[in-house]
């Protein structure tokens, strides 16, 4: 029998014939989300246990045989699928799907780690508690894959990425044993933070089977306002002005450019847009502990003041919750936009707040020289300093040719100034296999050699994930 | 020349000779705040700079002499003081004592390891911001040494420990090397989180030279008020009730027990208390983004309910400032008024917050039993799930002899039931060397041997604070 096909024996006696597969159509789980990177896996593995987890994982380890961890295989930079060399195996997580308890006086819930994000949402809705965890692939991604990634999403600004929002985990190790770390506790010190070591490991120091998460009360009202501003500075000054007038009411504060908008209204045109065209356009929402009434009476004073110190020039307050979700809709069609316009290439840079503007005129100059008629979609989590800061073809181009010959080229534009400004490469997407060669450059020489030393520690022999962050 | 002799000369050569200590009355580095472990240092030494704590490192590590970090000595678990054999050099981080930067719009501070934690709060209000971090002893106690520690305090409620605070670290590590991460952005995902890693490791993984510290909108009203409750469960109904009403407004919450207060009232019968005794006296802190009248409105409309639906059966809200901080001020009079009282045997534990009332029932009976007679000041931040569990010796006795004869029997009775209640043996304080010898019966075995791996990448001749938490 060769080795692989021992192997096979062997993951079928972890998990039963039927999870592991081999044959057929494997694209599901063999090719990423942005169908960027297309692999060929030994096999798919689907446990449906902690323990079957942990076999599956002493079985690779056994045959020396690597593993790639997958969620809802939603990530965008080809952190969960498999090489193309047909040596890994994929270990599909979305069998551990049970919501295993929720603690309302505790404001927890422990969710295994296939668990859908939406569906753990709607059970902490349904025990009238809030999980403040919300992106655009919440109807497929995974909560182990949302914490393997510590994604971001848009109300990090009050509440904090997945990270924040994780108390305790259960994870598998590299050699196959369970750590049992399901606490809810808000606050312990009885040693290192593992947790956080996990947590945006993405899948190369353990396996997250499960999490405690914290739960936070539902606000009373939850309201959205667009304003429009004439420059990314007045942006900015909004945002500390919301910080300072709503306090940890201020849940959501995303900035879009002109030409975001215009793309929307190109290809969406049927999508009503509040405000007229401006070169800055920003979303704010309001979480208020008080009531609607209450909240809009707040918008109100806000956007007041701010239109008669001529921060904005125009604002408009969601009428109604169908108002609200119609702004967010509009936030949330730029991805969908610029897709249909045609590729680009993406950036998802973090910098501090007080350099956006900077970096934004700089690297607007910077890339218009290199490439005339480049098109800037830019918008993103102003309140976080993450923008997704795209550059989009110029007009008529042919947009396979222009990726294949200036992706490159507009990256380390890009990612330099990011890096003189004191910011991030990856915000909130990972390093995963798009980012990995280009880490070195930009990541401190010193912490890279502690990751490397970490990495070697947790798994000696480089089993989980390889080839990937590092 | 000896070796102890030439590691001297080297040190002195680092920092100058004034700068290493190594004759006369060294007690202000060699004993603890506590004055329960008296150690004896081979040398103080005291760089004044991230490039000489680097170069103190090398210089240690090419003699193989071991380091204990110090910031400001007031860690309660022996954590800071060499130990009694003479062969380990305290580095004093004390003379690092920069504000390096302060940047208003990114609501960011920066500031070096030694710098004492009220002058850093008072840069951030010189700036109109608040750092959020507050403990009895920010008066004496280092940043640098929060950090290490991973503290709390009593505004970890809405704000998070110091952990939640940090956004970048600049730390030199076991080899002498120096991380540059100090970054302030809210979001990052380029690698493993090799912050989470130092913050909490206790000076056993690297030495945390400066950090990028997130700062908070100070709010419009900070106020408190008393409630009286008659039972545990009181307490934590009244908490899910003020977490509902009062959203992030609520930034602290703190349970006292009659004893208590009983005792700040015997030795220090000067101090007022605005409520007659109760079994249950909570104090509860709003800081609204509105102002005081608001404030007082909320409150007053919180405690009206809770009265009404019974579970609280008195309250007072502080009528001024002063009043906010008498009430402050009792609440931090009671680990005066116990030590006034003699010595007892400390907990500081966490447990979700639906365990409390379960755990100090049975507990307290258990105790009650083992010790007849022995009096418990239960108090602590009860929004955290954070008690301060002392047990006093009963009336009469002899205070150093209970504390010889029971403190191990004590101790074993209350973190096994912590345990069993899925709770941590230190909420806040951390492991030093007063719980090292407890941890291995406590924490899942597969997370110790995770921590030791962690610690042998990082630290493979074991230099760094040998002797603490592992």
């Amino acid at each position: 029998m060769s080795a692989r096909a021992a192997l096979i024996d062997a993951l079928r006696a972890c998990v039963g014939a039927a999870q592991v597969l081999t044959e057929g159509d494997l694209a599901a789980w063999e090719l990423d989300w942005r169908r960027r990177w297309r692999g060929k896996a030994l096999a798919v593995v689907r446990p449906a246990s902690t323990q079957e987890v942990a076999a599956v994982v002493r079985a690779c380890a056994a045959h020396g045989v690597s593993i790639v961890p997958q969620g809802g295989n939603t990530g965008l930079v080809g952190g969960g699928v498999p090489d193309a060399s047909g040596t890994q195996v994929v270990l599909s997580m979305t069998r551990l799907a049970r919501i295993r308890e929720i603690d309302r006086a505790n404001l927890t819930l422990t969710a295994e780690a296939g668990c859908v994000l939406q569906a753990v949402q709607q059970a902490a809705a349904a025990a009238g508690l809030l999980l403040p965890l919300s992106l655009a692939a919440e109807g497929s991604c995974t909560i182990g894959g949302n914490l393997a990634t510590n994604a971001g999403g848009t109300q990090v600004l009050r509440y904090g990425n997945a990270r924040a929002l994780c108390l305790g985990l259960e994870v598998v190790t590299a050699a196959g044993e369970v750590w049992h770390g399901l606490t809810g506790l808000r606050k312990d010190n009885t040693g290192y933070d593992l947790r956080d070591l996990f947590v945006g490991s993405e899948g190369t120091l353990g396996v997250i089977t499960a999490a405690t998460l914290a739960l936070h009360p539902q606000p009373a009202a939850t309201m959205t306002a667009m304003a429009r501003c004439a420059t990314l500075e007045a942006c900015v000054g909004l945002l500390g002005m919301a910080q300072q007038r709503l306090g940890p009411g201020l849940s959501g504060f995303e900035a879009m450019n002109g030409f975001s908008l215009a793309l929307v209204a190109r290809h969406f045109p049927q999508q009503r847009q509040p405000l007229a065209p401006g070169p800055w356009t920003v979303l704010l929402e309001l979480s208020d502990a008080e009531g609607p009434a209450h909240a809009r009476e707040r918008f109100e004073a806000l956007l007041g003041d701010a239109l008669e110190g001529g921060l904005i020039d125009d604002a408009a307050v969601a009428e109604s919750l169908a108002q609200s979700q119609a702004m967010w809709h509009l936030r949330e069609s730029i991805p969908l936009a610029q897709a249909e316009e045609g590729l680009n290439i993406k950036h998802d840079i973090a910098l501090p707040v007080s350099r956006i503007a900077a970096f934004c005129e700089s690297t607007g100059a910077a890339l218009a020289r290199a490439v005339p008629g480049m098109r800037l979609v830019n918008f993103g989590h102003l309140g976080d300093g993450n923008l997704h800061y795209n550059v989009q073809a110029p007009e008529g181009v042919d947009v396979a040719a222009f990726l294949q010959q200036r992706e490159h080229e507009v990256n380390r534009i890009v990612h330099d100034a990011v890096a003189a400004h004191g910011g991030s490469i990856s915000a909130e997407h990972g390093i995963g296999t798009l980012k990995r060669d280009e880490l070195p450059r930009y990541k401190d020489p010193t912490a890279l050699a502690l990751m490397r030393a970490v990495k070697r520690s947790l798994d000696p022999r480089g089993l989980l994930n390889p080839g990937r962050v590092l």
